[in-house]
């Protein structure tokens, strides 16, 4: 089998990358978004579609102390001269529990909408089918998730509200009817929504989430050497994880 | 010790980022590169450093097949159900061999220039200090490194070709007479020196690496999912690789 | 809530692992594979599970060059100075396909024989449950894979030759027949039955190959510091998958 | 250049590992820790050999909570189908403040013993070369570390016990001399003094450390699927860290 790669290439003096001219075409003259768009999609993205990619990406970078930022931190606290090391470590919890959800809801309704339009009774059979729909609710953001909402309307601004946003809408009224509770979209939702608008493939929404939460754990590890947290917050849960055995062996 | 973190926080109806509204402020309005900018220097870029920031991000995401974007592929062979692990297992080589060397550049002119005027008396300390100086000569762009060429004409653009170019061009000329062949500035010398000239920390240098790294090895992924190659290379290489011990034990 | 581990503790004098004196119970009179064993059981191995528990470890060292270790050995290039980023990158590719399918085995033949004995009858439902029966079949190890055969047989020496490693062998038979060719269990479907048979839990599985490779994953690192040989595969693979674009622009 | 790799060879009814033939004479034979040292050394180790590698990688196993075992459980919260990427989480901040200690202790004594015998001379010299001296000292281990006296008392029944122990010993008097306190040798002191009586190269020192942690790691992995503490920890680090600044946006 012959190894073959169409991403990029190098000769003395010219780089080609998706059949752009690195020095010529992308550089100075595009975004690092716009290149996450042509790594996913293999072109560069129109104005409409720049825009709101920028918009997903920008709402993904950063959620303060979480998870993969605290892991970041406690890395650089044992290895502070690797610094893609702690980024790394940050990155690896982006699982099927927080970023994975996007590329959940992009199944979801891709699935859904193959050779129908968006109706009550397909977002019923969505909600039915599963004790927790992804993309929907949120720990903190109540009554509704603002990232939601302006990504929405972003979306409404450059095409990209159509059917698969309208049917996570369904989904949404109809999983807070069961709940007995408001469910609303958010923002792992809405992006999982728009990405189907954009037909980007559901595997690339991962992706999405992990240039993104790269950019955010960068600052993470930089703030850690500033100014540091992780170790105290290790002898913190140290001294009360272990305090109820300290001293403690088993009888022989 | 009380626990602090300056980058993000979240309320029911609001997320500060670096003390901007997320939702207000940034989704919509910023690009994910000028997110990095925030990330590492703490506000948002004015629109000259977004140009340059941009520049040197773009520059650095994609080079085909190199290790990093191989241990990705690789990785992905093996895990294909966790996409942020084979991105992260391609981060994990960006060490002091490739990405590392911006901050080796950045480093050495900041170093000299603490209290001084670039100048080839201090080109000549820096050069004889060092076997091998960092940001120099490319095995495959010769005789000059497009990049770094057209990185330097956005430096001059946005006024960020000052006195850490100038030194960076006087140490490329004199490590090439002493080497007896032309030694020009690479992609990352030309990064490392406008960091310099940016006010950007150098341990941030490495940073920009990991960010844009991070957005082309999410391309690489996704291309192993398409077009795999991994296999092959495996086979190939195992095949070869013990071909000359295959069957032979040692004797007892 | 309050935090609590079990797993040890430290005081001036004593350091307490899973309730064992670490100074006076475990250094010196334990290996490293009673250690394995006591970090997924909680407590030390009788001799017969120690025996079968270090012969599973010992198997999965070592697989010479396949994708983990190609990764392994591709980060070292870039980040020699980073020994356990190396062999973390290695690890991240014992996902689903080749490690994961040891806790397959398990989780197919616990589930079997939650309250029914091994038969003819329970093996045809799970072969015609998949297309692919996990832990069968070997590409190079044909007719039979030695080391299963070897591992069966301390099983029967230790005890744990039972149910599992029973309805294994009639699962194989099974779905040989189904494929017309031999599909003797390999080394992964032997660990996972005879995990089943030490009353190991199914997602412990995964963790005795993460132990056994690190192990080897080392060694991998060390070779490649001296006698390297991923730069080349590097070189060679970029040269043939790049070839047929080399040169090649989109056209405006 | 031919690709080689002297590890590992696979034919359709043998394995070979470092000449040795798998199935034959290692599996069942020998331990998880003999293959350590076979991975390092390209040989199985002899007795005394065996008895006083183990009881080194049983000292690093395990050390309950630390920034190590936190990055681990903090990442399975976010993928726990991931296994492996938690445990390589977990094996990323092993750098240089932790186990690359081992590694300064092996190259600092190794050094120094090129061509002469340990004395009180040389050993004042290492303590004038550096500010802290590697190996010594421990915030909770006072007056002494009982792994590090545990490890000395294998050593001197094993033989491995000479001019290295020696000297280090002599450092540790001289710095705790400087220091006005003592500066006991603890674990890693001893196990770098030890690796170089051994004549375990220093660069495997580090990688002593990865075999025993990653065994460490999967335990913790398994007790935060059953007693889960890493959104806990999140959710007071967030609310702790980002208090006073919450609600605080930026003045235009």
């Amino acid at each position: 089998m012959a190894l073959r790669s169409d991403i990029a290439w190098s000769t003395a003096d010219q780089i080609g990358v998706f059949g752009y001219d690195l020095v010529r075409e992308l550089i100075g003259k595009v975004s690092l978004g716009d290149m996450g768009f042509l790594e996913i999609v293999g072109r560069l993205p129109n104005k409409r579609e720049s825009r709101m990619f920028e918009a997903m990406l920008v709402t993904l970078v950063e959620h303060g102390i979480v998870p993969s930022s605290l892991a970041t931190r406690l890395t650089h606290t044992g290895a502070p001269e690797a610094l893609q090391a702690s980024v790394a470590a940050g990155l690896l919890g982006l699982g099927s529990v927080f970023v994975g959800s996007i590329e959940g809801v992009a199944k979801m309704l891709s699935a859904a909408l193959v050779d129908a339009e968006p109706s009550v009774a397909i977002a019923n059979e969505i909600v039915s089918a599963q004790r927790v729909v992804p993309g929907l609710g949120h720990p903190i953001h109540k009554p509704f998730d603002p990232r939601a909402r302006k990504l929405f309307a972003i979306a409404r601004a450059t095409g990209f509200h159509g059917p698969y946003v309208e049917l996570m809408r369904l989904v949404s009224r109809r999983a807070g009817k069961r709940a007995g509770r408001p469910l609303p979209i958010n923002a792992t939702g809405a992006i999982g929504a728009i990405c189907c608008e954009m037909k980007l493939p559901p595997e690339a929404c991962r992706g999405i989430g992990v240039m993104a939460r790269a950019v955010g754990l960068v600052g993470h590890a930089l703030e850690e050497m500033r100014q540091p947290i992780a170790r105290e917050v290790w002898h913190r849960v140290e001294e009360e994880a272990t305090a109820h055995a300290r001293g403690k062996l088993r009888k022989k």
